[in-house]
């Protein structure tokens, strides 16, 4: 009955990637505990880069940088 | 003071279903636990079903299959 | 499949109190919105009242003060 | 290596307030507890007002009372 | 910067088990997003049987039922 | 009505540095978004050393080795 969050910066993860966020990090736990993925739940969160904070600086500002 | 947060996929739930829910779970903390209810916090939280998965897959492909 | 986090201070909750939280919080969601009951998740978070702040203060001191 | 997950409402909060909330969050763990500012990480979310809740109402209903 | 928090119940898992969960969730997202696993983030957090339901039931409450 | 979530990694952080935390957190809502010290909840959580995970390693690991 695991329940994952996972928050990263919304740019631009595909329908694809993110069903594979969600299959990996079920799987995972189904290999490292033996949970029931049945009742794994996985919630992935877009955060904006104006959102999501480093180093005391925001991502959009890190990225204008070419960090 | 407690903190209730409530994650739900983003289907279309209207202003008064929120209001019922904000409603309830601070009844709820209140009839329990005796909890001030002025100083309890509910916030909701809607999630595309791209983002939300279980058994290892989204609730879009769920919702397509007819689950 | 929601997904409901109640955080309390840590003040004593009996296991019977946090079963009536489960239920009631699940009820909410199968009343309000329809949702499966099989599949609504609830997970109690108690936080020691040093590890709680509101007005700028912690529990433990407002507790102390008579709040 | 902390992490702060901060939520307010969503009601025009600029960049640069957001800039400001994710300096002033990573120096206060630098300031009270040393932590190294590069592995601070700050998240911010903006909730809408019909989805956060106080007293059992939500705020877009207190805003339209005044308060 | 992606940010993983896992929730499971408290129920024995292994410094060696939760090792495997961090390298794995750190694996997930640079394999599926290109992350930089540097500052990829992993929290877990175990919660006590008591605390955890689902369909309307502590995870307690279903172990000793022996589901 | 700002919420404030910390994580930290449970390394003897004193009640007053959580009272520190908890106050700066506070201020920083007020001076930058005029938000009212009074709803303003903020909540400290300590994860242990072998919960967190950084780089793909848990913190246990890269304290052992002097990092």
């Amino acid at each position: 009955m695991p329940y994952v969050n996972i928050k990263i910066t919304r740019e631009g993860a595909t329908r694809e990637q993110k069903q594979a966020l969600i299959e990996g990090a079920t799987r995972l736990l189904v290999d490292v505990l033996g949970k029931n993925p049945n009742t794994t739940v996985v919630v992935i969160e877009e955060v904006d880069t104006d959102n999501w904070g480093v180093g005391g600086e925001s991502i959009t500002v890190r990225r204008a940088r070419g960090d």
